[in-house]
């Protein structure tokens, strides 16, 4: 059975061009970053490569960019800071961030070291922002806004320069969780009002276990993980040497293939919708589909009925990937908050399909025939 | 000119069996551990896996393995959890520990959360057990030890059952950076009294961005780092699947060829030392090297000269890998903070050398022959 991978909002696979890129590094070309003989000095001029790179992509300054393990990591470590270093007594988050940023925004709640509101969301489930800037007029304390550039799981974008120039209004810190735009937008960091925005290589065809923080020139943080002066004293830890190097490969590749790539899958995505609609009844699309909405991600409601309640499972079946919510909580069954937060709906099943340049109308048409015969 | 390299203490090369046990995972088998389809379940699988046999290795429970981004975030995870839910009040440390462990106690100490005080060490560098006995009977709050297993620059081990012993008979929290020797010695951490150790691939002909932590079954901590439910709520983010995948085989290999592989090193580190000391006049062996000390690791002080000062340069210009100390510090120059404490020589010239089982004697007799000519 023919595997069929619409699941690219979980994760993506590695990009054979990328792994090439990464291949040196996992032979040969060992040397410790930190080490100063020259054998070391390569593998810095690699990092240091990788950072000027993807600065470059993000029009930023290579020296605002930091990297880490991962998308988490770099949100837990601008959410702590934006706390710790930069004053901020109270964070204003939405109901439908990724738990990387919820949980990480409770957590500094119930230690008591900040308030925490949420904004509210329009129907279509966007970022109220008139509700943003009541809660920011509203506030007496340093505000810290995290919100996401793009949701994993239902796709809405959120206009982050508008959304920036409201926190720089009010003097707020502003994070994005951009980890599912990066590598699939266009970003102007220089002209984006924002303090911080994160990246995860493998939503992109990158590597897994490597990410960015972008920490804008203007905001002085202490870094979370402590120790060695790696990344000039912000994390700490040997470098993850290929996966930096991975990291800005796929990013320039990514960026490279842009237009196309845009084209082509909002094209799949598309023609998911329409066929879907066409071909079974009853269907509903979550978030802002046709509108502001990531071109990778479709996240379509179908009635519940005793079979379809069982779509995920009979999908894999089928070997067809694709999800429920968010691939971190879906192990945990516990449902989406995202889809609670806009859709109180109980009598639908939300599936997420999620594509890639790897994808084909053969394989839409495919799974869109199967799941007639699950519902 | 061939490379020579000496500093396997920095960083190791990732041996070809380990990476050919990571290709899969970096090219088709790509699907997110926590995707509840089968594809997923694969990735999950191969985790889970990993952490068995890591486990079995360090005669753990697989419960206890925690896999991170490094050494580094692994002690930084024991030592900000053991103050912030273990009720740690107090820290013992040393002042030869690594830099992921000093630099997070004094942030730590700084923060004002707890107050830091040092173990004395004997004058070949040890930790002195009877002041670590003194400091914990002396002190009224709740004690977190952290103290290495091996000094990373000067090869020393601690007999670590018996600090965990003191620790145990004073109820504090114990901690060990066991970065140096996982891989390099074996474990058996059911009958070892300690609450947290740690582990980097990297160090054992593993793989860069990824570690360990063990987590003592009677310890119960929040994570570091929150978002998804990865590592069973202990450490979100997407996991590193070829890394925790190469890290378990690269322990695996580690741990099949330790009694060789330990008898193969020794003899280079003698043999070194041999030639050194009949070869070199002036020369001074830093820390408990023919004791207790790491087979990898070789510390040797010259006499300081306009000439000998450029040493650690001309063994770069002659291809030889080597540091002057840890390999996150050696960049910003500022000296050995481990060879201050324990020789506080101002006339010596302290340079590490460590070996791995790709060395021979001849690589000896070339650096031995070289050194020669640049004193
Ligand atoms: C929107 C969003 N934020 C953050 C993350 C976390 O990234 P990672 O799991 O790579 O740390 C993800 C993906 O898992 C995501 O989709
Ligand atoms: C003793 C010791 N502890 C901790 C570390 C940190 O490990 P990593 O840089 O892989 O995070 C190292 C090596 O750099 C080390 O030698």
């Amino acid at each position: 059975m023919q595997r069929i991978y619409f699941d690219n909002a979980a994760t993506t696979s590695l990009d054979p061009e990328v792994l090439e890129a990464m291949m040196p590094y996992l032979t040969e070309k060992f040397g410790n970053p930190s080490s100063i003989y020259s054998y070391g000095r390569e593998s810095r001029l690699a990092i240091e490569n990788a950072r000027k790179t993807v600065a470059k992509i993000l029009n930023a300054h290579p020296a605002e960019i930091f990297f880490t393990s991962g998308g988490t990591e770099s949100s837990n470590t601008a959410i702590s800071a934006a706390v710790r270093d930069l004053g901020c007594r109270r964070i204003i988050s939405s109901p439908i961030e990724h738990h990387a940023t919820s949980h990480t925004v409770e957590y500094m709640n119930r230690q008591g070291n900040v308030a925490l509101s949420y904004v509210r969301l329009t129907p279509d489930g966007h970022i109220d922002l008139a509700d943003l800037e009541r809660l920011l007029a509203e506030s007496r304390e340093k505000c810290l806004v995290s919100l996401m550039h793009a949701n994993n799981e239902i796709g809405n974008l959120l206009d982050i320069h508008a959304a920036g120039e409201i926190c720089k209004k009010y003097n707020a810190v502003f994070h994005s969780d951009t980890v599912q735009t990066v590598g699939h937008y266009p970003f102007d960091l220089r002209n984006t009002p924002v303090h911080f925005i994160t990246g995860a290589g493998h939503k992109f065809n990158g590597p897994k276990g490597v990410g960015i923080l972008y920490i804008n020139e203007n905001v002085q943080i202490k870094p979370m993980i402590h120790g060695g002066s790696q990344e000039r004293n912000m994390r700490a830890g040997t470098e993850n040497l290929y996966g930096v190097v991975g990291f800005a490969k796929a990013l320039e590749l990514a960026t490279s293939r842009f237009e196309t790539d845009k084209e082509y899958i909002t094209g799949l995505k598309y023609y998911m919708a329409e066929k879907l609609k066409a071909e079974i009844p009853g269907i509903y699309f979550n978030g802002d589909t046709f509108g502001k909405s990531l071109y990778t991600v479709l996240n379509v409601s179908f009635p519940k009925t005793e079979k379809s309640e069982m779509i995920l499972f009979n999908l894999d079946i089928n070997g067809i990937c694709a999800s429920g919510g968010s691939a971190c909580t879906s192990g945990a069954d516990l449902g989406s908050h995202v889809i609670r937060a806009i859709n109180n709906n109980p009598n639908l099943v939300a599936v997420r399909f999620s594509f890639s340049r790897q994808n084909s109308k053969e394989e839409v048409d495919y799974v869109v025939e199967k799941l007639k015969g699950m519902l």
